[in-house]
């Protein structure tokens, strides 16, 4: 393996120059016309006007049952001075569509007629011409322009069209594209039994094809070609030569030593764009050889889902005459504070929730390679390059992804994290797997914050009182004024020392930290963890000066433990499982009670049921008991019902 | 022909009664599940959850381009203590995306690293364990649940399949739906060549396959049968014995002689619903035959295509285990009065442009068999059974059958109905296939209030005023206040006397219709032409009260003709072409200017400039020429330019 010069991007444009130069430059490109069965032409866009070949209807009809006659031969007619005519000759009857018998030019109502005799009947005022007679051309006249050129066409246009008696349709042909995979490390989806370590499945390739089939479009996904610039550059010449609207290479149109796209394109045709200031998707290649447009997308699957969206899908229509459907947005208040870089359009992906009947979208902070990112999200908000990003509790418009209804699925929590959350929400999934537990982990203080402010379902925290040992019930009381919330207990958990294998310090309580030799890594400040540590050294009448290491902070668990296992300290404050995940050793000290803080109005809610059908179950309470640190005896117990202002219910 | 007995409905139910009981009776009811490829398995829906069959990664690889090493090994680095690595036996050049050396567990980045000899580095910082790594499992874990079961997928979702090492996917089988088109008057469209009067073209059939196309499953279009009671009988039973999962037979869902559909279901199995208060739609047929769901649909195309989409596109979702997509509805101002009846749930086709930046919606007035309104309507307003409508300028919810930006080529206008607007709106269509001009008819009066209310682009006027002689400019000033507009002259056009053919009572002038022997026919008050009237009379020094019939009103045009052709009356006033229509002969009165009042910020607009050009063309004008009593000399002139206080300019 050796080192290899990195190039850059030329000039860096941003999403709207970017979009703005290649729209323009195939603003006048379509695809060419074919002429297909009209029984065929769903969702297909008309290249010309249509004109109809017949009149709608073809012929004088009946609009009304009763009976079809010459009005001037009823103009006298009055309830003074009734008239009446002979069947046959002079009245004939009709039903609604029938034709009008020759000689006839009005239908008189059923209601009106007053039969005389089997041949004669009745009438008390006149006809006037055409009355309920649908005349010929009512609905559409032959020659008539009936759908203009560039029209989807829907169910009822079709039906129009063969009412109008059209059997063929110009279109615009549905635009071919050639999808490329390029890549040595690339192994098609077929031979996925067979990997080496840095092997990767062509997955991107299948994605892609599924993206253009949504524009109405062909994708043909070829042989994945290595990351060699001769082949890539045959393979597109080759596709070139063939009857191609567009072109996808996919990856290399990075700046990378081995992305070679942008090179290929620039000595074959012109790069028209060559990186955009968005995120992901920054890498893309936007130009044209031979007139056809090429487009190099990035190969990190989100990024070239994203930048898909924002060229190929625009040019596929454009392509066929006209403009792409309108996506789905959507306004809902972000969960969680997102933070972007100013200059870049970054776009977040997002779960989105309903709590009490606004919608809170939960940003999923994850990478342009992780796949899970994009089938987890149910939405997209775009943070503009002027903007640092939104607060939490700000309105955005999210761009949702999947259908509005599958939303009510998620259940949003927030607060402290524990292990037995990844536990409980794979429990869900697999009692019915639509429910999705989404948990944000912002500490305990600020899941009551987030539940105060409507922003989550429900919150996870272990909050101790430290003026009476108890856990959570003063803070919801100081906190949840007017919010009412029931609290279950999830689990009761060790807290202890987090310390090196085989404790070569010999810590066994939180005198030893004060030994002197002992060097201490702490959690923040306002995290439950600290509360607990300080309230153990005040019981033991410790004076945190004396600790060494006290005033550095860390801000997680698996942070503390990190610290410990690098040496950089002999002891911190944590979780069992924490210290279990790096193989260090753990100290129990105390036993904290960890609890769901559930939104009353949830209580009846089907996926909150069904939460509360696992945590009481010996199931759960087993899988619980097999992590290790965690006695899951109460779990499910409701520990208070509180309505807003007192407690209804209280179970220390 | 016969008459025969006309039964009824047995019990009607309200739209939502019948949606429940369909939903309910079908509600566990899913097609047969089949195994497919992931590549093709686009729009799908899973039936079943779908765990990793491997992990994401499957192997530890480099997050970041560095050197990977054993964390174990840098715990001593620091500023102070730099420590010094050997190139491949301690530290190993990687990029992102390698698979980590045997022994190895961290990436150091580049940037961190500093070199010292070919062989040799330098680090200042120790690495921790696993970081900048990117550790099997950290995307998805093998065995880890990936996708719920009823769960619609998307591009996205079968990269994550492909990632996870899963080549097939078990999804429910697309449904079968038989359409059975029946009725004697039908003729498939490959015989549209031959019609005779009374045949109607079988394309019902063909929109509703592509509606059930829309609905993600699979529509087979059988050959028409005849409406006779076996006929029809034996096409289901033949329907039934196949394997389809939905069975339409369209027509004779109603309750006349000829309709079988109910009688048929009734005797081979159970009806469910028949007869829905819903307008248009209301002859719809629920049942179930073989606990396979059966519907029979209306004749009419539209009602046709709205019972299908309140019953059938929910269920062929619904037996793919998911929700249908939602509907894109837009808020609107409605433009023109709605009424609709008490008790039924009535589906208005609109017609929406964009005025001011808010959208408007105008009705179409038409009935059910005319297949335009369908092609013709960009959405469709309800008005619910407990509404007897909405006002004009009333707040709806508009669902848009068509993507929103095409509403921007409709162009509203509203106000005096005369024959040239139709010559306009079809010389627009000629420029530009997707111009529409929407003209709705309220009288001069109202198309100004219309204007003032942000309801219309356009209005066509000829409101003169009595006391100069002079058309529309006292009107604007007294109506549009605030308002800018410009009025541009469309024509001047003839006002006389709509008499009987060859004239027999010999009317000449105002004068004659005082004579004691001649009947009129009078507009309503406020009519243009009715003060027209008034003003020809007061000038010749005649009372209203000396004619007989002045106050015998009509509302249109067409109507004061009819009433003369019908013999009601001798004399009526009205423009030549109704006269004409109605082959009545025509003594011009005097001539009258009909001006189109546009609005200001359309002035620049694409759809006006486009209009401007056609008015002031030889083109046009020859046409309105040919009409017959137009004078098109000045068609085009800019008669006022009014900036909502004053004139700025004005030429009488």
């Amino acid at each position: 393996m050796e080192r290899k010069a990195r190039k850059v991007y030329l000039r860096m444009k941003t999403l709207k120059e970017a979009q703005d130069i290649w729209t323009d430059r195939f603003k006048a490109t379509r695809t060419g016309i074919e002429e297909i069965e009209v029984t065929e032409a769903l969702n297909r866009v008309t290249a010309s006007p249509v004109f109809a070949r017949r009149s709608v209807p073809h012929y004088h009809g009946a609009a009304m049952d009763g009976y079809a006659v010459d009005a001037a031969l009823t103009f006298g007619a009055s309830d003074v001075k009734p008239l009446r005519l002979k069947v046959g000759s002079e009245a004939f009857p009709v039903d609604t569509g029938d034709p009008l018998p020759d000689g006839t030019n009005a239908v008189i109502m059923i209601e009106h007629v007053f039969p005389i005799k089997e041949d004669e009947i009745e009438i008390r005022s006149p006809a006037y011409p055409w009355q309920h007679v649908r005349k010929v051309g009512e609905d559409i006249v032959a020659g008539e322009l009936i759908l203009p050129e560039r029209h989807l066409l829907k169910p009822a246009d079709l039906a129009c069209l063969l009412a109008a008696g059209i059997k063929t349709v110009k279109v615009y042909r549905k635009p071919l594209v050639w999808i490329q995979p390029t890549g040595s490390e690339l192994v098609p989806p077929s031979k996925a039994d067979l990997l080496k370590p840095g092997d990767i499945i062509e997955f991107n390739g299948t994605m892609i094809k599924a993206m253009v089939e949504e524009c109405n479009a062909l994708g043909i996904l070829q042989e994945i070609v290595p990351d060699e610039k001769d082949a890539i550059s045959e393979a597109v010449k080759k596709a070139l030569k063939s009857e191609v609207d567009l072109l996808i290479i996919n990856a290399g149109s990075s700046a990378g030593s081995e992305d070679y796209t942008a090179q290929i394109v620039d000595e074959l045709g012109r790069v028209l764009v060559h990186g955009v200031t968005m995120m992901p998707g920054k890498p893309v290649v936007l130009g044209e050889i031979d007139g056809k447009p090429v487009v190099g997308l990035p190969g990190y699957p989100v990024s070239a889902l994203l930048a898909f969206d924002q060229f190929v899908r625009p040019l596929l229509w454009q392509l066929q005459g006209i403009w792409p459907p309108a996506k789905k947005y959507v306004d809902a208040v972000v969960g969680r504070k997102i933070a972007s870089k100013l200059g870049l359009d970054e776009f977040v992906r997002v779960i989105v929730g309903r709590v009490a009947d606004r919608l809170v979208a939960m940003p999923i902070q994850r990478g342009a390679g992780v796949i899970t990112s994009l089938t987890r999200a149910d939405g997209i908000v775009v943070v503009s390059q002027e903007k640092e990003g939104f607060r939490d509790g700000e309105t955005v418009k999210v761009e949702l992804l999947r259908p509005e209804y599958s939303v009510d699925w998620n259940l949003l929590m927030i607060g402290s994290h524990d292990n037995t959350i990844d536990v409980l929400a794979s429990e869900l999934k697999r009692a019915d797997s639509r429910i999705r537990l989404v948990s944000s982990n912002v500490g305990s203080l600020g899941g009551l914050m987030a539940l105060r402010r409507g922003l989550a379902h429900l919150a996870g925290s272990h909050l101790l009182n430290t003026a009476d040992g108890s856990y959570n019930f003063s803070y919801v009381e100081q906190y949840l004024k007017g919010i009412p919330v029931r609290l279950i207990e999830l689990a009761k958990r060790q807290q202890g020392f987090i310390v090196q294998k085989g404790n070569p310090k010999n810590i066994r309580d939180v005198k030893d930290l004060a030994r002197g030799d002992v060097t201490f890594i702490n959690r923040q400040g306002g995290a439950g963890t600290r509360i607990l540590l300080d309230y153990e050294l005040e019981k033991a009448g410790i004076q945190p000066e004396s600790i060494k290491g006290y005033d550095q902070e860390e801000y997680t668990h698996m942070a503390v433990a990190v610290a410990v296992v690098s040496g950089r300290a002999d002891a911190g404050m944590g979780i069992f499982a924490a210290a279990r995940a790096l193989e260090l050793d753990f100290v129990p000290v105390t036993e904290e009670r960890y609890d769901l803080i559930i939104r009353e109005d949830m209580w009846e809610d089907r996926k909150i049921r069904t939460l509360l059908d696992i945590v009481s179950s010996d199931r759960f309470r087993g899988i619980v008991r097999d992590l290790g640190g965690y006695d899951p005896s109460n779990s499910g117990t409701v520990r208070g019902i509180w309505n807003g202002t007192e407690w209804v219910e209280r179970r220390d």
